[in-house]
């Protein structure tokens, strides 16, 4: 049996489609975010990241560095087993109040990735509810999901964002089937926002659960940093919330925020959580020390806001293809694999600017883009200086300047794409 | 609809079972592993923990501890993105590298934690393998089973180290299907080894790839801690060898090791990997100082056996029913849920020491047992206390004190328990 050329092949159609990925490897320098020096075969320079999403440069926060340094210091580098094989440790609880307290609700519960917790919290929460139906955005991310297919629980994919389709699904299930309706606040690939209001407002006709995931919000939105849903005063209307460390908090870990119940159910019953050891003091920590810090803060989320404003404005004033989005997230659609890695490779090589290629399948084929997330920390010379290098590119590369608006991304959804994450074509 | 009764009957019922999970808050005290501080409701104290994954108390030590905290200080405490979104950091890459070189493979991929690492391993190695069969053996590990059946591939299961059974179910599947065998060096409940050298023989009879879990093995086995399969010279026979950054290493984090195709087409096709952020630099350089000490040094491993082999004759000479293992891992099966935590409550609030109750579903019901860990840093006085604090206990609660043998935990299992890890019971 030629086991390596089966593994070859796959690697190879990857190839043949011009999505295979080439992870570049970066060098942070704290207290000099976004500059990194990235080394390719032979050499290491100096680069500007563009595409992070440490969205608030919190990763190298002083307050967050010295916090994982000093518990690292005082309590070593790891939890030492599973949460119930004496891994629960101090800094991980108080993490755990803290980001209770931030979504105000009665408990929280930490994982390892916001991937592990979508995973567990959504197939778990869906199989203790005997027949639960389980209705899912269309644009979900691959982690939510694999969390609804491995619940093996019925599912019901709604158009994205699309509250009338979602009342059409509800109302075509029994009224005493327990349901669960799956969203994220923000999209992190178009940056668009959910409409979670009147997604509530149907939960509370149809009497279902709320799941949202706000990944790409929480520390970047509302009065305290906990997200599109406190930004609205939506929060308790949600029954679970579901947040990384990794993003906005600069860290790495997710969690989901509920009532006691809930959490405790999960706790006790998803494998994922009860068979992984627990993450290290150390990083619960800084991931602590981040949250409060933008709990009680609110000039890293004015930053963040102008930088992507005038990011958006000074690249659309150039005519570049800026996709209009709400948020910190500023799209340009290129459309095709080749092309988006010709123009990520061009800016690295020539203008020592780093935006990694989207394509397949993170995004739907079609819909391939360079994905610009500023910071606080990005200035407004590196913006002109961004501006300069897209210019140069798309000229260079004969890219297209079409404008592509937030509608495009779920247009190219197949049927087949409703099944990401796929390993076929 | 009254969903948060649905939860609180879920847990009600573990409750009734006597297998509810409360986590002993703790606060380890580095430099002075295995004391830590526990705390409940309005006091904390010191007391040893005998239940610790930490196996060689490396989360401590002090070339891992100031490798955490200069590269936090230096790169910060995130990666920023996933390993294709900026999060691919200079101390990641060089972690992969040190753990291909551990195992004497092409290439290492590392994943936030060893469930993941067994998740997306097996379910993508086999996805990739059209009509692939997975052979997997009864007791492995809940991970290893969530991988076998996310992958949705036909699976057959051997019964516990059984070569015989492993060598009818491969003659039954065609020559021409791929075949995997999944299975792990240590099993972690009853401390026994596999036949490693005669499965590996059937694997080459019968054209299967062979897939092992050393997690409780790498850093403790082997003249470079490379496991079990590098003590008895075996690692070039093993197709994908799974560790973790956990537990011999001290920090966090799972991996995989194999030929670079595996390796890539892993990297390249797992959605677990691909929409997951990459684990912290300042964690990689810790993970990495560790595996890199432990390659060049063996007293920690001389130490750890020696302080096991003590502890196993000082207990089994004072007539308590130690299970005869191969290995560091010490059970004391007490075979009730009941019994079982009363024994864990009782030494930690009259003896101050920390073996939390292992239950179902981490082992089949009717095995319930204390399970002890003593590492190189468990002195000898304190196995002399762990020996006076167990008999006492077992007097007290007059447990059973018939030796049970390794076959015990096999042989509780029902054909349910093959489907582990279950929501259901």
């Amino acid at each position: 049996m030629d086991y390596r050329g089966i593994f070859e092949d796959a690697v190879d159609t990857l190839r043949a489609e011009k999505r295979y990925r080439v992870f570049a490897d970066l060098e942070r320098i704290a207290g000099r975010f976004p500059k990194a020096v990235y080394r390719d075969a032979d050499n290491a320079r100096e680069i500007t990241i563009w595409c992070s999403n440490d969205y608030l440069g919190m990763g190298q926060h002083e307050k967050v560095v010295a916090a994982m340094q000093e518990t690292a210091g005082a309590m070593g580098v790891g939890a030492g087993g599973t949460r119930n094989i004496s891994g629960t440790n101090r800094p991980l609880v108080e993490l755990e109040r803290s980001l209770a307290d931030l979504h105000r609700k009665e408990a929280a519960l930490v994982f390892t990735s916001g991937f592990v917790s979508n995973e567990a919290g959504i197939s778990t929460i869906a199989r203790l509810m005997p027949d639960c139906v389980i209705f899912s955005d269309q644009l979900n991310h691959a982690s939510m999901i694999q969390g609804v297919r491995q619940s093996g629980m019925e599912k019901k994919i709604f158009r994205h964002n699309d509250v009338a389709h979602l009342r059409e699904l509800l109302s075509q299930v029994d009224r005493k089937r327990p349901k669960l309706i799956a969203f994220e606040s923000v999209y992190s690939m178009d940056g668009d926002i959910a409409p979670i209001k009147e997604i509530c407002d149907l939960a509370e006709e149809f009497g279902a659960l709320t799941y949202i995931d706000e990944v790409h919000a929480v520390g970047m939105y509302g009065p305290r940093g906990g997200g599109i849903a406190e930004r609205d005063g939506l929060m308790e209307r949600i029954d679970i919330i579901e947040g990384t460390l990794a993003k906005g908090f600069g860290v790495m870990g997710g969690y989901i925020a509920a009532n006691r119940s809930i959490v405790d159910a999960v706790r006790s019953y998803a494998p994922e959580f009860i068979f992984t050891t627990a993450l290290p003091p150390a990083l619960c920590a800084a991931a602590r020390a981040s949250i409060e810090h933008l709990k009680g803060n609110g000039q890293e989320r004015l930053m963040h806001q102008r930088q992507a404003r005038l990011t958006k404005a000074i690249l659309a004033d150039a005519g570049l293809p800026v996709m209009e989005t709400e948020t910190h997230i500023v799209p340009l659609i290129v459309g095709d694999a080749r092309a988006v890695k010709a123009a990520s490779d061009m800016l690295l090589d020539k203008h020592n600017i780093y935006i990694q290629p989207i394509n397949y399948p993170t995004v739907p084929k079609g819909t391939e883009r360079l994905r610009i997330t500023p910071t606080p920390l990005h200035t407004d010379e590196m913006v002109f200086e961004l501006r300069h290098a897209l210019v140069s590119v798309w000229t260079a590369l004969e890219l297209p300047r079409e404008k592509a608006d937030a509608a495009i991304t779920a247009s190219k959804l197949t049927s087949g794409d409703l099944t990401l994450p796929s390993l076929g074509g």
